[in-house]
């Protein structure tokens, strides 16, 4: 008698806590910053089929590699990548020690302002500002500068810290991914070592799961102390088909999902959807003038033509950002 | 009365198990096919002391990074590395489709048998070699012929699998590191492509997290369906210089943990116990003519001579194969 009672007391206190955990968790909705609509149901929908263990779709939790952009897919893109507004502070901060930078472009147009001009002599102006800016110092002094800009810089148009301008519909996905036993990555265009320094603390993603362009280094031993030194030589470009090159460099498995917002990426969707088994690819359309940007077609940064023609007959998922998320930015 | 009774059933029941589990793990040895010594010693000592969160040199598991060389240092390298035989054995598998290998070097003296003879030609002959055998399928095609020979092979001294020959003790350093949180590593001069097929089911590794010689890759949509192709260039080196190089690009900080058993591994414990706070460097010393092989200064394969001249006086533990290790293979 004693003992059916205190099973019955036992079982309630030790597993009514798991049931009403569990039913809460379900009931919970893991994309609140999401409008119900067909993009945020394909989420859940695809996420559910390939952790049932009893789903034809099942896929072991070693095998759940996601991948994310960064520049419009994480965070805002417009009106420039911020790597771009970080490249160009750094010129002013480094004129100083550069005198001959007040008439040799493409430095002497950043100085007085004038994007435009700097970046008339194309890519050779542009890799001559990124080498200036992102080579010469040593790994450790590289993330040092980074984060001194990322805790401090403000976006031009929003007046935000630029890490308050990660969409948080975005933030819910990657939580969500990784509560289900994804490991998230990001496969960004953008610097590898201008992600890590806050990737972790701002995305939840650590320094070892972010792929991204990058530039040579070279070890070296100065007085005693080992470094790594940034050169001035290009290594890899993680864009467009970079990006599974640099996936499978990284990762060495082939994503279950992958996201993006730009033809930048529709590579890296294409080989994460043309995989054997469950495969889920997700483009961020931006279509909210009001509460971010609009562009598409047109547009020079982040765009975005073949992902629109061809998601519907490739299964892709297509966010409308004004329609899709109730909120944009945390 | 009944409900004091009640707690401490509950508290026995409930807790009980766990205290019985926590005593059981302390006082199980994680590490049994160590013989009892400084070496084994050092590695427990270390990881007791960067894990207890009220000791001053505590590590957050997120940084919590372990590196392991491959070759000599979680399985055998001699007389040749394992990847050299599977070299020789595609060569001999895809001679049919080369007639011209019959009269051409190094190929010739592959066919006959003769590898030294093969290898006199040096670097060029090496990379001719590596170019025939590796390069020119997909990564999915290549992934395919590395898993037929590993699960195939055999080893000429021993007879046994190269997946049979991996260290028993190393098996437990890599057990009871993710035990503590780490996250374990290969850095190995070895090619990543060739390692990571197997890395998971040998050793827990996964791809995401296996460090390595690489070529170039190209990404290609053939009858659409896109492929990476493996083309006869050399990427990445990751050897000597190159391997603090390698973990910087892949994993983006520094090591806490470093085990290596040759000079080549030489950078990547001085990278790795340069760091700031608790670091951790061991250099396996093969001792052991008996039950495995015994070489350092003079061997071509794994030579090991700065490493034994500075151990010492860099705080390195060396394990003495013959002595240190109970069991080598499984």
């Amino acid at each position: 008698m004693f003992k059916k009672r205190f099973s019955g007391m036992l079982f309630s206190i030790v597993f009514g806590a798991l049931v009403f955990t569990t039913s809460n968790a379900r009931a919970a909705d893991p994309l609140p910053s999401w409008n119900d609509g067909k993009a945020k149901q394909s989420i859940i929908d695809f996420v559910e089929k390939i952790t049932q263990p009893d789903s034809p779709n099942f896929i072991p939790p070693a095998e759940r590699i996601a991948t994310f952009d960064n520049d419009g897919c994480l965070w805002t893109e417009q009106p420039m990548y911020f790597q771009a507004f970080f490249v160009f502070d750094r010129v002013k901060a480094l004129a100083p020690q550069h005198p001959e930078w007040k008439t040799q472009e493409p430095f002497a147009s950043i100085l007085k302002g004038d994007i435009k001009s700097a970046l008339a002599g194309g890519e050779h102006s542009l890799a001559q500002l990124v080498m200036a800016t992102h080579a010469g110092m040593t790994t450790d002094e590289f993330e040092k500068i980074v984060t001194a800009w990322i805790t401090t810089a403000k976006h031009p148009k929003t007046g935000k810290l630029y890490t308050e301008m990660v969409y948080q519909p975005m933030l819910e996905v990657l939580a969500y991914l990784r509560a289900n036993g994804f490991k998230t990555f990001i496969v960004s265009g953008g610097g590898i070592e201008f992600m890590r320094p806050w990737s972790e603390r701002v995305y939840g993603i650590p320094p070892e799961q972010v792929v991204g362009s990058s530039i040579k280094t070279k070890y070296e031993v100065r007085d005693g102390k080992p470094v790594l030194v940034r050169l001035p030589e290009l290594n890899f470009i993680d864009d467009k088909e970079g990006k599974p090159v640099g996936i499978q460099q990284h990762i060495g498995r082939r994503p279950v999902m992958a996201f993006g917002n730009s033809d930048g990426d529709f590579q890296m969707l294409e080989w994460t959807t043309s995989g054997s088994g469950a495969r889920f690819g997700l483009l961020v359309h931006h279509t909210d003038a009001q509460r971010e940007f609009a562009y598409d077609r047109e547009s020079s940064v982040g765009r975005l033509a073949r992902g629109l023609d061809e998601a519907a007959s490739r299964g892709w998922t297509v966010v409308d950002m004004k329609n899709d998320w109730k909120q944009v930015y945390p």
